[in-house]
């Protein structure tokens, strides 16, 4: 199953800032930065929240182009999509990720392994 | 009268990238940053909707610490804080804006001239 990705070139602005714009979704995004394009599976997130919120949240960031989410068997790996934003918005994926470095006030990816859909 | 505005410290990343995500607000930061500084009276922002709806955007964007607004006589002066953001947030709202110039659906600041209150 592919869960559906928007192109490079459908990613904006606006929705890319406001989807960053939540705390729980910057804790994931800070968390796959410094996993280096490393796919991550979902389940590492599951600190963040229940697994519908969570399933939420990850859906935000898919849909509006941040991050890749791919079908692996049962699991659900997740990685950002630094070169697409990176091509479309010069640097600011960098400053965000710069300032969510520095934020004590982010919920923190601890490392809960059970499954989750997403 | 003042308006309250958070100070510098109290200025948070989530909130930050929530009220730019959105295409008026990113249309009046892109706006507010190509006059460098020099405080915009707030009618110059009619153009991008009715006085309520530009009143709410306005106030959006002073209660996350983006804008300063001052009242000078019956006028509202907006301007960009972009040394707080500067400081809080490096290169952040340097490659909002970048990214803002170049899009070409985000709406056009004009030159309506009718005095506002926000």
């Amino acid at each position: 199953m592919t869960l559906p990705h928007p192109n490079a070139d459908q990613i904006t602005l606006p929705i890319v800032l406001a989807v960053l714009g939540d705390p729980t979704r910057l804790a994931i995004v800070r968390f796959l930065a410094s996993k280096e394009g490393v796919p991550m599976n979902c389940s590492k997130f599951l600190d963040l929240g229940s697994k519908t919120n969570l399933s939420y949240h990850l859906a935000k960031l898919r849909e509006a182009g941040v991050t890749r989410t791919e079908a692996v068997g049962t699991n659900r790996m997740i990685t950002l999509r630094r070169d697409d934003l990176d091509r479309r918005f010069p640097g600011l994926l960098d400053s965000v990720i710069a300032a969510a470095g520095d934020d004590k006030a982010l919920p923190m990816v601890g490392a809960a392994e059970i499954e989750i859909g997403a």
